[in-house]
């Protein structure tokens, strides 16, 4: 879209230079927190622990723009993902956040007016699960990364990962108010309503520590009243039912049950880690949703 | 965006009146099955039993263009549409499906080369509906109509009003694999899994008789496991449950059950009346949906 | 949903009072961010210069929930949601961010354990507005509203009024590199591309001020290009051309000419005033989109 | 979700054998047009000219239902999609209009009752193209298939690929008005407005035949006033601006551009084969999209 000076031509018989437009003194002096690009795709190799796959990945990308820059140089954006996305087929990156930091850094390089960088990727990837008798099934769920990138006076750097899992929860309180009203009915054993579940976790992954979206993943099916699955034949389906009337769920018991998890599973990650975990259940008496939210650190959560 | 050479203005000191670019011989001799603007939003006037109320609109509208010209002229369907709507303000319109009609007939007004106009228009609307145990709610549902006029040899319109509900259903399959694997459970009283089901029914109206979208909802209501309230306090939601797990429905039975209700409370209407219904069921143990659909004629289901 | 402990009601031949399954001390102790309910949508009745206009109104709520509390009462927003909705149709109310608020204020009094309560409401609504040669045009914008109340030491209440436009924006660096390439070519009559732009703002609005979204609408659509009209006769369209090209624009450009209108036409705002705007142009000559924000408040602004 | 009778376990102490009840005799007689599963999301190997790669493929499958069945086996849909989509990790698909049929084909296997199958796939994927001053881009398009089988008196299959393509086109009215009313102007140097088009193309493909979704992704691209890519420098963004303006297209151009591009590409192809094409502009000076279709036979445009 718009390129800098370097890149001009200059045309025969012109007499004017072409101006930078993009360089030139803003009227205006206000900075801006984020100038970019938004809906970019990319096919990104991603390494997996047996073999490489292709994820078909979502990106947006921005650097800050001080007030003495008119404009962004957006096309550099797109070089900066370019370069990253395409060194990914001779070399597949680790994970999204990863990738997402490599951008990081290339943007800061690529804009030499900007102290901040930041990019956010999204795809859905599939893992390999069993159902409560056993039986292999190939289930999606949703990779979200994010990671920034600032240089100047306090130069760092920073990448989060995050999942998106569908799921299953189980209404304690009709359960409750059922069971309560039937004479000799085990609380388990009364009939409730549920939903379909979509709960989202995300973390941040401090330099030289990994935290894998398929722990995240696990974590999240762990606080659910169960996972779903593609296939679920007769006695399957009737298993997975008996599960998730055990294991009644609000939505709030979901973010909970994340967090419980979270402080268990990464006792080694440090205090200044951030940490968003939101459930909604999409109810199947109500049109609306039902909603919970966390949004903290480990050092808050450890108390 | 584009118009007709009568309202092309000539400009002091203009040697060449300005073409009229949309009447020009087109270069390749297609005629197009629909031309027209799509995203339209409109605040529309529509008449209710007590009273007038406002609903937001999208419209889609289209003409047919004959191979003649090169372009429709695009504005006249947005001076259609604002005619129709602005008259709404003084006179309320009895319902979608005769708004999209009156635009319809507008339309081939207004493009003389025409021979065919299409409508189509979508709205959320509300009514007030009783929870089992009596409390009223407002409970908002989906409106879509659709219509046709066509001019030439075979003059002639049609018009189509539709619905798409949100409800329970809860799975009979389940149901009876655990009450026939626990000695002593009566069907009903069998934990099952249930999910929020979008059902949508759609009917053509003939030229002075009435489909009330008022009917369809409470039709569709009727074929599910069960509506869905906003607001349910504790009692009311236990009984909705028992009332759901009575009459657990397969998403084909929705759609069989709905076809039912419409030949039963639809007998004076005309055998080449259409119909779809389709269903979709948004299972909480599977990360897809469960989907029937019925396209059809009255005269088809009348067998 | 769930509901508490007063409206249990107590069975005939039951033995043990039915369990008030929110107020029991949850397992984990963790407290919760945001617990509520996502997806309402309710017709509201709102105040214009004129007269009241109904809108469709979508709301999401939230109350923050204590670690000693189970779950939150869902069934309780939509109750204070619908007693607002209710008294609006006797009183209309003046505006998505004053419903906001009075929600927010009915959520803390109906959930006696929250300390904060959060609700967030959208819906389209339509100005009339004037094209270029002065026609009138019905033109639709997106308003956001978002209000939340604290109780305890600290209590207090905010309420932010937004709206988001779709324009025009014209880009001035094609144009340069291209009136630079042919002699004798003013600027702006360089041919350039041109997107479809969707800038956002978002103001807090102190207690006992006013700021108008009609006027929000207003000072975006002075800083994009061009605004954009639903009819547009042939000399109408030209001469909206000619302004946007008149008047090229990158997406940054946007976002500051809206900050130095908003620095402008709100003097009397202190300092606190949170303005969040941001602005997407999607792009003609590009499958993504050009993205421009800015966060800030107005002190930082006035700097 | 739900099995049929072979499947069936019998429990130890159980009297009654589990009910099949998706085989039971329905209620209501009516048959339905489309039971199946949708929003089906799986990873995908399809061959490439080079080599494979990995799709990520949205997919939507149904088949009919005799009256006499209560409801259709769902997870047969699932187990049809995994064996096909398993087998394309040892042997890549061609192609979704492939896939899709292989599906079909398995469907009517697995669902004996059924006498009709229909596959919906769509995908993500990506072609490398060169920006009008000769730089590589990769650029992404959607894939579209379908494919249906019957089998009984009259059985076969059918299979349709299609496309769409983001790209621009440029207003030829505005230009038209704006050069005749600015003496000395040609008209590819008038300003105008241009759109982001989002353009579809979808046909079907005899058996022993075959078109190339990159071949109607190379149509569309020629019926657009001009592609768009990822990276352009600005003397590219030049470039593609000044031809944009040389080949000014309203959206009704484009489908006929397409409709003649494909008469000349396919003459192979029999008359029997469908065609649909639609084109929508998201106009930058509206708020709403101009939208062009045609709905044919190959048969009827050679006419």
């Amino acid at each position: 879209m718009r390129n800098n000076l370097r890149e001009a031509v200059i045309f025969a018989g012109e007499t004017m230079a072409s101006r930078d437009i993009q360089n030139e003194r803003s009227d205006n002096k206000f900075i801006l927190t984020r100038v970019g690009v938004t809906d970019v795709k990319k096919p990104v190799r991603v390494r997996r622990p047996d073999r490489a796959t292709t994820l078909t990945v979502d990106l947006d990308v921005f650097v800050d723009l001080p007030s003495s820059m008119k404009g962004s140089h957006m096309s550099r954006n797109l070089e900066a993902i370019g370069e990253i996305v395409d060194s990914s087929v001779r070399q597949p990156v680790a994970g999204l956040e990863d990738l997402s930091l490599m951008i990081c850094r290339k943007l800061l390089e690529r804009h030499e007016y900007a102290s901040y960088s930041e990019a956010r990727a999204s795809a859905y990837y599939f893992l390999e699960k069993e159902t409560p008798l056993g039986t292999k099934s190939l289930e999606r769920f949703k990779l979200v990364a994010r990671a920034e990138a600032r240089s100047g006076e306090q130069p760092g750097t920073k990448k989060s990962i995050g999942v998106e899992v569908v799921g299953m929860t189980t209404c304690p309180c009709a359960m409750e108010t059922i069971s309560g009203s039937t004479s000799g009915l085990k609380v388990e054993q009364a009939i409730t309503h549920n939903q379909r579940n979509k709960t989202f976790v995300m973390m941040d992954v401090p330099e030289g520590m990994t935290v894998e979206a398929d722990d995240l993943v696990h974590i999240v099916e762990r606080s659910m009243s169960s996972p779903t699955y593609e296939i679920l034949k007769r006695e399957d389906e009737a298993e997975l039912v008996r599960r998730a009337h055990s294991n009644p769920r609000f939505v709030e018991d979901v973010v909970r049950g994340v967090l419980a998890h979270i402080l268990e599973e990464f006792k080694d990650l440090p205090d200044w880690v951030q940490v968003q975990v939101k459930s909604e259940s999409e109810e199947s008496i109500h049109k609306h949703n039902a909603f919970a939210e966390r949004v903290t650190t480990l050092g808050e959560l450890r108390g």
